[in-house]
């Protein structure tokens, strides 16, 4: 499509990062290991959980990651100089990555995915990472948010024309797939993913024969299963009675799957056309509803008793729309010394949820044995074993008075072994996988962290000695810019 | 990257258009010509102008346009029958599309593209070209806005790592800068569409060395242009100074572009900044912020008297956050009748605003000589010819009674031919010209139109005889239902 046969995505890319690169590259630096957090702070869409997702595209960055002809001149031709360049040639990716699983649950401030690698190199997929774990994982947040209040309805993801160009079209009916969704309209997304497509017809068939008993009839020659749209020219006196005709006339030659509402008064139409199905004697036929709908608006119609069994969901799913980023970011919280240790890195900022948690890290899901349920996220130092502790502490990392004490429980390291030393070591499991993977999870959240508002916070905790580590980095920091302060006077 | 090498975008679709345009097929009427306008219905972000782009990857897909073997075999492994996929096996798009071009300003309810081609054809369209005009006009529309609040200062966008996956991020890039900003720091952006990148180090290279003032040494030993970003420990206490200590230390062997705050209060540090830079001598060194920005935060950090030169704008402006979709449509206004006449087609609906203007039209600009302002755009029948008429009449085409004469004017069709009959007849002009011709196209417009918050409304109006044409298709269509109304009692 674009100019360049050996386009790759590694220039997918800040240019900060590749100044940065160059600079640990010229300082001898670059290849002392590093480790970097993956993780958002905050819950998007004030959910009470979100849903992990994007590693497919991630594996996919990784494995091809390098710099082609056409790459390297373009950076030539911007004023990078050949003895850099030719570093970056032959550069591959040679580090670890463990990762959360599609599916997984997750929440604020806990690493998703850890990177250990060459400095130049977990800096050098920084951007890609963020770009695909940042979308894939609210869409498929959102399609979990949106199947939670419709779990026995069939929901159709409907939004290529509104995504945010093609690549969220595509990547972002497979994340509402794997967030509970039955199907999408994305036909390449079928094609890619294995995933249900689904869809009927438009407004313009009717439009094009003028007439809704024609069109509905001449659809019908060609295709068995129907799904009627019947807001052409007006739902009740013309759209719905002329779909039951054309049923009744056609009998066994079609299954009367459906008809579609996609504007006016959904609730009040669905009960209305509702009505006049059943007393046709189309009771199995559904109603499905499109127009501008998410979890609130589903929650609402079916508040007033709306008749509809299926919803094709656009806009508000694939955009995110109440909340179109993440806001995910990537920080570094511990880089090989000259002598090859581990040294501890923390950020400070005026804005205090930025501080980062320093150190290489695991994050544990503790269930509770007696109830089958989550107690919280327990993220720890490398070395601990959070199964060794019994009770295991859980305390609130800001508010450290919120502290309750478990003592029967199973700690899961959230974390699987995607990349070692930058070999695939893998299996990735199916979207469909994913999907059941995410539903058996939401089994053992608390409804008061599941229901779309208000939830209950759901805990993330540091061990103590995270906590006491953070601290430690914070108090060195403070008198380091002391003593900066003083020498700058 | 995908598992076929002949992937196409023909099955970036929702499936509802390939199955009716088999509906068509078997009705032998898929070659009958029809005319589609392509559409927003309302202004995005409240703007009282939006600025049309994605024309040159609408070119790219229509010259592209082809069912390769793995879309054909996918079509066949869900259903799709041998007779009608081997007449798609051999489509090509040969009907004829007009655009406005890259850069122009557009409004609501005006067709942005008009699509005349036979109808199975133009019917497989709608969906990609929707997928891609929502997105670069809604983010075109978006810097533009930006670069009004700021019209003297930088403006980078940084939002890569926030886009909606990867297309997002490198087309967002070229529609910002069309929009009106300076340069990107999506590097492959740059590669792709020779636009100007930019950007230095992150707070990862400071973490990296604990320490600010070895980190900003180590950055400018291998690069003359110098931002540094001082805000990793404490910005005032530590990060400035150092900033300036190492610019002092270094003199001439660099540039001391800037620093960049990226937490905290931006309108207090950047004046507090700015005062220990004016009084280090720095006096040309620049001030950068980043951080969630927009033309609302802009706005209100230059009325608290922000020092702030230059701007990095993230992920409210990549998602066009306060409203991520445009909403674009695509409805058919003509089909072919037997005998091969146009006929007008309209589709009604419970909200009004989704009414559709029946026809197939031109869209003109009326800019008056005197003022060289536009006063309005107008909407004609194909066979109409504003500059016949004088005066000429713009009326509103709910709120008949607001109406306005204009004597001296120049009506300038807004549409150019792009393809004909399949053929490629346009040549797109660079990244460049579009933006300095959005800039230039500013200028028409009176400052009411511009300013960001609660603009005067710009006309777009309907000639008497388009309006006339449109409630004559009303009236009938009301008629046809009363009739069906009646029939299914």
């Amino acid at each position: 499509m674009y100019q360049y046969e050996d386009d790759t995505f590694v220039l997918h890319n800040d240019l900060y990062q590749i100044n940065m690169a160059e600079s640990y590259w010229n300082d001898g630096i670059h290849e002392r290991w590093s480790v970097f957090d993956l993780y958002f702070r905050n819950m998007p869409f004030d959910s009470g959980y979100a849903v992990f997702n994007g590693l497919k595209r991630v594996i996919d960055f990784i494995e091809n990651f390098h710099f082609s002809s056409s790459d390297i001149e373009y950076l030539k031709s911007i004023g990078y100089k050949d003895d850099f360049l030719s570093y970056l040639k032959t550069l591959k990716f040679t580090g670890n990555i463990r990762s959360m699983q599609e599916g997984e649950l997750c929440f604020g401030n806990e690493p998703l995915i850890r990177v250990e690698a060459p400095l130049i190199q977990a800096q050098l997929i920084e951007t890609m990472l963020l770009n695909i774990v940042n979308f894939h994982t609210l869409i498929t947040t959102k399609a979990s948010r949106i199947r939670h209040v419709a779990p026995q309805d069939q929901l159709m993801e409907f939004g290529t024309r509104r995504a945010q160009e093609t690549d969220a079209a595509l990547w972002g009916a497979r994340a509402a797939y794997i967030g509970g969704f039955d199907s999408t309209s994305n036909v390449r997304a079928g094609k890619l993913f294995g995933i249900p497509v689904s869809g009927t017809h438009a407004h313009a068939l009717v439009q094009t024969y003028g007439d809704e008993y024609i069109a509905f009839k001449k659809y019908a020659e060609r295709h068995k299963d129907c799904v009627f749209l019947v807001d052409t020219f007006h739902t009740l006196k013309s759209g719905v009675p002329t779909a039951i005709k054309v049923a009744k006339e056609l009998g066994d030659k079609i299954n009367f799957v459906g008809i579609r509402l996609d504007s006016g008064d959904i609730a009040y139409l669905s009960k209305e056309a509702r009505k006049m199905l059943d007393e046709a004697g189309f009771t199995d036929t559904k109603i499905i509803a499109s127009n501008d709908l998410d979890e609130q608006t589903i929650m609402s119609l079916k508040s007033q008793g709306a008749k509809v069994n299926s919803w094709g969901i656009g806009t508000k799913l694939i955009t995110g729309y109440d909340q179109p980023a993440l806001g995910a970011v990537y920080k570094l919280v511990a880089v090989q010394d000259s002598s090859g240790e581990y040294v501890d890195r923390i950020k400070l900022s005026n804005n205090a949820e930025k501080v980062t948690t320093p150190g290489k890290k695991n994050v544990y899901r503790i269930i509770n044995k007696k109830t089958n349920k989550a107690e919280g996220d327990y993220i720890t130092l490398e070395h601990e074993d959070p199964d060794a502790e019994s009770p295991l502490k859980l305390f609130h990392p800001v508010h450290t008075y919120k502290m309750k004490f478990i003592k029967s429980f199973t700690a899961k390291n959230l974390h699987h072994d995607i990349f070692k030393e930058g070999k695939l070591v893998y299996e990735l499991p199916s979207e469909k996988e994913a999907q059941a993977y995410l539903d058996d999870n939401l089994l053992h959240l608390w409804e008061e962290n599941k229901r779309h508002l208000n939830p209950q916070d759901y805990p993330v905790d540091l061990s103590t000695a995270c906590w006491e580590n953070k601290h430690k980095r914070i108090f060195e920091v403070a008198e380091h810019v002391k003593e900066m302060e003083e020498e700058n006077e």
